[in-house]
Formats: C-alpha cells, sequence, structure tokens
C-alpha cells in the first residue's frame, strides 16, 4: 500500500481509504462480512476509514466503529474521520454547522463510534446559516479540546474553503488541512476549475468520493440501467452521470483496461490517484472482493502514453 | 411554529419560547401544571426556555429543569438560557458579573438545571463595578470551556454592546451573539433608538421580553388596576406602562385583534415579532390555555395595512 | 463591614482581612481557639482570607483551611488567596516562579486548603532566575484552567508589576489585579514613590501586609524590646522599625488614639485603609479579642484634621 | 551537585543527569541494579532523568519510571523528560512529529512512565514531513493541557530552532527552551557554529547527549576497538569517532586527566559543562561505579591554562 500526507499535514493516508457509507449498518447488516473486509483492508495497508453521523442515520459508526475496535489494531494506527451537518432528525438545531450542532454532534458521533477521539472531522457541505467564523470557531475548538486532530471540508467551493483557511491562521484557531469532493473521470470539472487552485495553494490536501461515478465507471451501465440499481432508484445522483456520452466513455476504457489486465474500475481508482492534489480515495466494498479489487488498483502504474489515451477517451 | 436564527449565529430559536420568570417554582408550585405547559409547548414547536439563577431564588432554574428532563426531548433539541448577575445572596461577591461570580454561578445554574451546559448565557444586566473586559473574557472563557454555546446581554445599553463585541473581536474572545431587552408596543424607544442600530450592525439578535407590557397589553386593566395585580403589588414596573394614554391605546387596540379573531395579547405577540431584529419573544403561562394563546400567536399574519393601524394607535 | 473592589477588578474585599500567617498551624495549635477567631471575623463581615505555601509550611494551608470548611460557610461567599514563592523543600526546583513550579505549587496548595480553586493566587516574590514572561504565562494558565480567578503579586518593585500588566495585555494572557505590599505608618516610601504610581494607572488594588510594622505601631515598646518579643527573636524585620525616631513616632500617636477612643493598633489599620489605591489590609490575630479590635478598625472615620496630625507626627 | 537553569527558562537541572538510553530494560534488565544507581544519583543531587519513547522500545520508560516512582521522591523534585519522533511500529503514522503522533505519543510515554506529566518534552529530530507550524502547535498544546512542562528539540538545526523559536512566539504558542544536541570534545562544530548563535541567542539552553563520544573519550579504544565493542556492532556512530586523529587526541588528554586526578571520562564530562550554552550533560551508568565516577566530575575545576591545552590536543 502506498501512502501520502493529507496535503502537506503530518498526517500519512493510505491511498485507498475504506467509507462506511450508507452500506454498513444500512444495506449490509452482516457483522461478520464487514469484519471481513476490513481484515482484508487492513492486511493490505488501509489505514484510514471514513464515515459521517448520516451514514444510515448513525448506523454507520456504531458498525464501522464497533467492528475496528474488534480487530484489536491499536487506535493510534488508524485514521478515523467522520462528518457533521446533514440533518440528524426533525430538530431545527441537529444540523448545519452551528456552534451548538458542530460541539454536540461530535460528542454524539464518538459515543457511537467507541473512540475518544477522530483524527479527521469534516464538515460535510457549507452552511449558508452559519457565519463562517461561528463554524471555523468551532471546529479549531474540537480540535483543540483533543476531541480531533484534523478539520476538513467537503463539497465546499474554492472561495469557502480558502476563506475558512484564511480566517484560521489570522485569528490563531487551527486551519483545516483536507477537502473530500466528488470526483472521478466523469466529474473534474469542480475540483480541477474550482478546487484545486486554492486547495494546493494552501497544502491542503484532497480525499475523493464517488470515485467511481456511483458505479458507472464500473462498466455495469454499459446495456443501460437495471431496474433495481442505485441509479434506477434515486436518480438524483444518476442523472449527472448517466448519459449517452459517458456511456461511450465508459465503454472506450475498456480497451485501456484490458491491455493492463485490470478492471474498469480498477482503472478509475488510479487515474483518480494520479491526478494532483489528491491524497486519498474513498472506496466501498460490499464483498471481500470488492476490497481486493480495490487494493489492486493502489499497484497499477499508468504511464503517460496510457494517461493520455484515456485523457483523449474522456474529452471525447 | 416558525424557527429564526438568533441573529447571525447559526443557533435557531422558536419565535415563541417559554420563559420560567418568577413564577415556575415561585407562584407556581406544582410541577404537573408546568409539565402539561411544557408538554403543549414542546407539542407546539417551542424549543427555547429561558431562565435565570434569580428566578424564584434558583427553584426557576430546579423547577424547569426537572420538568425539562423528565420529557425525556434529547437534550440538544433544546435551546436553554439561563442568567447571571442579580444577588442570590446578601453576599458581596454573589452578585454581578466578576469574573469569580460568572464562573462560580454557572456551575451552581448548570447543576440546579439538571444539565451539562446551557445554549445561551446572559449577563443579566451591565456591572459598573467590574471592567467590561473582565467580563468578556469571564463569558468567553465560560463558551471556550464548553459550560455555554453562546453568551448574551439582557438590558445593556447600545455602547456597552457595542464595547463588548468590538473587545471580544479585537481579542480572540467570544464576542456575545444576543441581547434581551424588554420590548412591547407600549416600551419601543429604547430598543429603536439605541439598541437595533447597534445589534443589526453587528449581527446579534433580540430576544424580548415582557412582549405584554406586564400584561398591560391583555386588556385586564381596561376599567382599572384590581387590588391583588402584580401591578398593584409591585408598582416599579406597573408605573411604566399604567397610564391613561396606554389605557387608550390598548383599548383601541381591540378593533384590531377582534378583526383578525385574535386577542390582544396574541396581536401585541404577533406585533413584536414583526419587528426587525427580533429572534423570539419569551412568554410566560401559568395554564395551558395562555400556552396554547402564545403559540396561536406565531400563526397570525399582520398585512401592511394593519401594521400602519397599529402604529397609528400606539403613536395616538 | 467596610467591602471594596480589589483595583478596578469586579472582586469584592472586606477591608479588613484575616492572614493565616505563620500563625495558624504555626505558633498557634489549638483549632478551637482558630474557629473562635474565625467566626468572630465572618461575624463581623470579612470575607477575605490569605494564606501561602510557606506560612508553617504549608499547616497555615491545611489549617486554616479545615476551620474554614467546619464553618459551613459556602465556598463561594469567601476569597481564598495563597501564595507561591518562597522554597518548600531543599529541592532546586521547590520553590520560585518557573512554569514548573508554580503549576505543581497551586495543586498541592489546593490539596492542604481543601478546595477547588483559589480567588487570588500571589507570586509572593518576583524571581530574578524565571524569565518574566515565563512567570506571566504561568500564571496566567492556573487562571485560565480555573485553579484560581485572580493572580497578584507581592513585593514586586513598580518596574516588574508594570512590564507583567504590559506583557500580559499585549499577548492575550490574564493580567495581575493585586499587588500585596508591605505598607504602614513607618514603612511608606516604597509604596507611595514607587508602587502607587504604577498600581494606580493601572487598577491594579493593594492588599497590605504588617500594616502595625510587626507589632512597633501597637505601641507595646514604649519602654524598649523585650527579650522574647517577635523583635527580639528575628532582628531582621525588627531592625526596619525599631528606631528611637519611631518609638518617639508611636508615643506621640497615642494622644489622637486617645481623643478617638480607639487603640494605636486600631488607628493604624484606619489610617492604611485611608490611603488611597488601599483595598484590604491583612491582619493577624491570635485570640478573638485581637479580631474584635480589628473588626473595630474599620469602623473609624479620621478627620481630614486628625489625617494631617498624624501626617505630622509622622513626618517629624 | 552543581544546578543550573535550563536557558534561561526557569527550570532547574542537575549539570549531570542520567538517560535511560538503550541501557535500562534493555541491556540491563537487573532492576536492582537500576534502582542502586538511581539511588546513587539522587543522593548524589541528580533531578534530571532523561528518557525517550524509542529507548528499548518503550522499555526505557517503564524501567526508569518504575524504578524512580520505588524511590519515593517527591514527583514535583524530579524533572523528567521523554521525546518523540523514530517510529515506533511499523505502522506510518506510529512516528514523525503528527499533530496526530505527538498528542497519541505523549499519552502513551506517560502511561510507560506512571506519571501524569514530564518535565520536558523533547521532538527527537526534524520531521520534514510535517509541517514545522503543525509541529510547534502540536507541542505547545501538549505544555499548555499540563502534559508537559516545556518542550524543547533533539538535533534540530540553527535554522529549524530559529523558525520554530519565532513561530511560536509570533503566534502566542508555547516556544522550545532546550535542544538536545550530540556534542563531545570530538564532536564540536556543529554545535560551536551552527548552533550556539542561535540558541544562545533565544536563552535556549544545550542538554548535551553522547559527551564521551559512545566511549571512545574513556580511552578503552587507546589500543584499538574489540570485537565486541558497541563500535564493532554498530558502526553507524562509530565510524564518526574511531579515527586515528581521535585515537592520538584521547591518549593525549591522559596526561592532563592524570594530573588532575581523574579519569578521561570525568575530564571530557568536565569539560562539556565548562562550554557555553550547556545546561546539563546526560550520562549512562551500567554500575553505581559509573555513576559516582559521573557524579565527580561535576566537582572538577578547570583552570583556564588547563582548557587551553586540552584545546590544543582537541585541535592537533
Amino acid at each position: 500500500m502506498q501512502y501520502r500526507r493529507l496535503g502537506k499535514s503530518g498526517l500519512k493516508v493510505s491511498v485507498i481509504s475504506l467509507g462506511a457509507w450508507t452500506t454498513y449498518g444500512g444495506s449490509v447488516q452482516d457483522k461478520a462480512v464487514v469484519r471481513e473486509i476490513v481484515d482484508k483492508a487492513l492486511a493490505g495497508g488501509v489505514n484510514f476509514f471514513d464515515n459521517a453521523d448520516v451514514y444510515a442515520h448513525g448506523k454507520g459508526e456504531e458498525f464501522l466503529g464497533e467492528v475496528l475496535n474488534d480487530t484489536g489494531v491499536p487506535r493510534h494506527h488508524l485514521v478515523l474521520s467522520t462528518k457533521v451537518f446533514w440533518p440528524m432528525s426533525e430538530n431545527v438545531n441537529d444540523r448545519g454547522l452551528s456552534r451548538k450542532h458542530v460541539l454536540e454532534s461530535i460528542e454524539m458521533s464518538l459515543d457511537r463510534m467507541g473512540t475518544d477521539y477522530v483524527d479527521i472531522y469534516f464538515a460535510h457541505r457549507y452552511d449558508p446559516e452559519t457565519p463562517l467564523e461561528e463554524t471555523v470557531e468551532a471546529f479549531s475548538d474540537v480540535v483543540r479540546s483533543g476531541l480531533a486532530h484534523y478539520w476538513g471540508t467537503s463539497e465546499w467551493t474554492g472561495a469557502q474553503i480558502a476563506e475558512a483557511h484564511t480566517y484560521a491562521r489570522e485569528n490563531g484557531l487551527v486551519a483545516p488541512v483536507t477537502e473530500q469532493p466528488q470526483y472521478s473521470m466523469l466529474w473534474r470539472e469542480r475540483v480541477e476549475r474550482e478546487i484545486l487552485p486554492v486547495t494546493e495553494n494552501k497544502g491542503i490536501g484532497l480525499v475523493v468520493w464517488s470515485p467511481l461515478a456511483m458505479g458507472m465507471l464500473t462498466g455495469k451501465y454499459d446495456d443501460g440501467v437495471p431496474e433495481d440499481s442505485r441509479f434506477g432508484r434515486d436518480s438524483g445522483f444518476g442523472e449527472r452521470y448517466l448519459t449517452e456520452e459517458n456511456a461511450r466513455r465508459v465503454r472506450a476504457l475498456k480497451e485501456v483496461a484490458d491491455e493492463l489486465g485490470v478492471t474498469r474500475a480498477q482503472l478509475a481508482l488510479a487515474w483518480v490517484l494520479r491526478q494532483p492534489g489528491v491524497s486519498s480515495v474513498i472506496t466501498g466494498a460490499t464483498k471481500v472482493s470488492q476490497m481486493e479489487d480495490n487494493l489492486g488498483a493502489a499497484e497499477i502504474e499508468l504511464s503517460p502514453e496510457q494517461l493520455e489515451r484515456i485523457e483523449a477517451i474522456l474529452a471525447s
């Protein structure tokens, strides 16, 4: 496994990380299965496990937390993250990035995860209903009080990241060290045009989610969308990717993947890891073989010539 | 129920809030009654419960704290406030806003309330016998140590609020986010001329007490002051309101209220909520029906034409 | 009893305070006697009890701490102080104002006193072997962590006080609010020429020790020094006061005292309380009658004419 | 024993200190032996005991910690240090000076040592993979939270020390007070040309390790390197010293040592203590007689003439 510094921070994360997502404690309820996946990940060198309060409504934290604790791996060998922003109930303060919610939420997350601190605490979105100052002060206080070692943002704009970083530095507060954007072969513009110019300049590392474009990049939609797929059920994310143009691109990538002797999913992960500013790519797995595939992606070497061919396919 | 941000902070408060005032644990000793009122308030969407160390000499905190804890509503769904300033004993340091008293008092309040923190800690008046710097530093330390999420002032002058806010921002301390003034149809000048120009500019939200002018606005003094009324017993507050001019105004408001099919008390609450800068209005209730009336006020829509008529009556 | 703000801070101290000095737990070992004295002091309105780690080598803190706890007076009604600087053992770090010693010493003092915090923590002298910055940061951290509400200095020069205060204000640290100098009718120059110009300007209040000039001002040496007196045993302090000139002055003061119907000790205390910048005068008592006398001093009114006569006597 | 301030800080360290090094819990496993050595050191006035997480892989902390606790010497009479930087496992974050590792490591060190705080926490090397800002903030937080009283560096360059010190002062953080370099008669240039110009200017004190040049200065290699010596086993450190030139110098020092009636080891320690900027020299001992010899070095007086002769020998 390869490890990278999270941006220019001193924290090192495996380039392949495992996300609880809505899967663990949600669609996957069998702890023995998750334990197998986690064992495989640990054996393969994964040290970074991503979570959020909202994943399976808190069950993601409980589920993965318990499995990780059961492995007996020392806590300080792991990099654990969780997030705060999305509503956890109908209650009007049980959401967002107010000082109240951030401070209350970290306590509840740690409790569910069965740990005394997380390594990274993410603001899961920007909260336009809380002043940036209040949010930065709250996250800084979380770090200063030892409940998290670092904090970061997720899906913030370049301007919001820049302002948060600058406000923190100017006021003796702890600045964010990471941004977690959606980024893949099929979703590049926002990261490459808007985020990177800010994050690279400030030494903020990217942790990427949805590197497979919600599964689109596996090629499983080469012949159209099946009724019971995630895209079929939840069109919100799907529509972004599910275009004829993308389907053509994904089919065209098969040739490159075959040449390398890898799947297109692995190619997609390997490609993201070659992009500037990326520290880790968050993968999901519902069975051990998937985790194995994800781990394999970390070993793939892409030549300049292959990267150019990919670029040409994606630009088509 | 409608919720508003407390000023520009990320905290959201119900526009109708319930105050312990000197009632709970004081004139009302029956917990079952208070529980019914609180249940009604919660069912109606009230999330903000106001208190002070001095209300019923600490009994207000104990009483309402116990009732709220008994409801089983998760702590983080509630916005609890309390205050410090007024003497709690003959002791010379058991009052005011010295660092000593603020730090000792918050611990005693939390103990009485049965909670680990309040959401808002109010300086119940300005203390001319403590330097502003010492007071701001003490409240800031209370917030930074997690005993409160926010702090505010009550009945401070515009200049005092401005100085506290600026001193905090200039020195890396936590700034106040709210002011709790007396404000009603019959007591407007101080808020509108002096407070609002400061608080609106700084994003400080108003939480209003005595919106009914100590009951005057209910119309219950249309025919004069009864012997056993609060005004009769404690002329201090009463004199401010109990003028022939005000009695005439209150009688005149009946027509507007009748037209809307609401009581004058409800009209008075609804009017306050239409004023700029107001985040919440603190109401009292000694029986369930009063709480119901208060809740109803949140639903009242006042047309520009009705507001103009009210304005004309109040200006008369 | 009269109370004064400690300088311009919000803390209020009785003008007559009681010091453990080397007496309690030292020359006085009978707790019942001390309890009587403390009861008298409390009944008379004394709220400020001064101590130091070094008094009777820690026994002063233990002894007075236990007696005060036994009275049942609420902790927050009291103003407790203690000090750090003098060697507590032969150990080279068990003294002075290093960060190590200050942080270790406050914990040991609180333990001996049986309390969670002191109201004032004094630097008992200036430590030339520790940088001023280190000392100010350590005392500031003691206050910020809640182990003390305020901190002060004792027998520091005007320049040292000024530098400490300025360094604290300039660096976001907690500034000292009090200085405890030796000050009496017979020992004035240092306070009046050097200390007051600094402390009055910065709002730092004086708490005065040895207001009776080690007993000289009681008149008990009118006829010479007895063999077994404190002066006789420990000439260090005595020599400062025991001059023919002073003996003449003390004899001359008798006329003023008699006129007022008070003792010269009471006159001496009353005079100190009339001096600018003085918040409290620390008295000692080995029996109840002495405490009574001390309390009486707080009631004495000195006319401008009487003050002038005293001034003339002291200037002679 | 002579004590010196650690640089210009208020902490006082014995000029002779005892290091756990890889010895205690490593090559020496008999606690009774270590207890005898420690008793001798304490009796001789040593108050400073140096350690590191990496010494005997944590056993150094456990071993010396237990022995010191068993002596019953009050914790505040001791100056305990430990360090962080070198890998404690294969894990990628279990090393270096990231915020994560510093905060996790101090907790584990304190646990092994059986104490609530160390007096000095050292960054055992500079970590080029963590921003200096992150490292300084982490060490500052360790001090501010009471887990250490001071922090220092070990084997950092002058520029790194200067930058850390300046960054701390400019940002209200705790600055380092000590550097622990390798320094001896045979290894001078780095300290004298590069470190001292920075540390003397900033009041940073030197604590010196390997004052005997890995044993070379004892003269035990006068006749060549034996097979089973430390140099023989681990050539890395040895090569630095084991030159014909150095062997000649060490032989020449015998005359000076004999004249003083001391061993060359004692002379080497005494010489280091005469160099500017040095607060303490860390010695090792595997038997009581060695500790006795080390203690003896503190008593040696070197005349200007003798220092000149030594200088001439070393320059040859």
